[in-house]
């Protein structure tokens, strides 16, 4: 889909195609329908941006909040979004061993004791290794900056769920003739 | 439930229970779990309604916009929510007779078309001539104060929603008898 036919899709159906580009969180793309029209992927994902950088940290941990643990309970019964799914089992977090399970649960457990949300990253930009690595270095951040850390990989993942869906604009050749080069 | 165990549940608990007291919103509950411990069904509910009345004029466009159209596509899917299909249901909205269905399919579709979101209203505290007569009034509304009033209806139906969760807090016979009858 185009940034032109992005534009022109009522709220109803905008919702429907762009409303888990923020895990479970329709409420962000029922937002930023209001700021059509859109001029480019890029200005999607700026509204997107605005609206989770807008809320209070309580709102911001809340985003968190409705993401699922990664190699968690939604993997074990199936009941992970399409999305999720598909991004954890790209990092290969629906198929642990038992022993990676025990240690991924652990960490995850402490984290959230630690923060009060789950760890959240982008998925596809790791791997299981990496992932790992990641979620021991990060259990020892403060709160406050971890809670900036994570929504940057809030935004990360939507960035790449948004490509999955919008093509972004490339320069129309027309449009690049119509300005004077530069004699 | 009362409120002290509400107070104990985790945030996957709490949000698995309070998810949709503000409909198809799980942000909305996951981040007041923040506020945590809640003195009262009341303050759950001030919390909610903090958390609602921060958001910008879009974010709470988007809040209406999360809600299912009154007697619509969702009633005849089955799609509805389990708590809409219980106050579309009490309201008379999921056994319309055809002509009916297609006099508020109509007003609904004018009101969306005016305000970029759908008819809000607490189907429980309202019958099927009353909801009629509010569409057809509300559709003359500014838009600002047509978006207050619909976000005064989702706190009602919030309100009433939390009522079938949690139990207000009474005060305990020992509270009461340690305050000296007037003799």
């Amino acid at each position: 889909m185009d940034v032109s036919a992005v534009n022109s899709l009522s709220f109803e159906e905008f919702v429907e195609i762009f409303g888990n580009v923020v895990e479970k969180c329709p409420l962000v793309a029922a937002a930023v329908w209001s700021q059509r029209p859109f001029t480019s992927l890029g200005d999607i994902e700026a509204a997107i941006a605005d609206f989770i950088d807008g809320l209070s940290d309580s709102g911001k941990e809340g985003i968190l909040r409705c993401h699922p643990d990664l190699a968690g309970r939604d993997v074990q019964r199936g009941t992970l979004t399409p999305e999720s799914q598909a991004e954890q089992s790209q990092a290969g977090l629906t198929q642990l061993e038992p022993e990676e399970l025990a240690q991924i649960g652990a960490l995850n457990a402490q984290y959230k004791q630690r923060f009060g949300f789950p760890f959240v990253i982008c998925a596809r930009m790791n791997d299981r290794p990496a992932i790992l690595a990641q979620l021991s270095q990060r259990l020892g951040n403060k709160p406050a900056h971890e809670l900036l850390g994570a929504i940057q990989e809030v935004k990360r993942i939507c960035n790449l769920r948004l490509q999955a869906l919008v093509r972004p604009i490339l320069p129309a050749p027309a449009q690049l003739s119509s300005t004077p080069p530069k004699l």
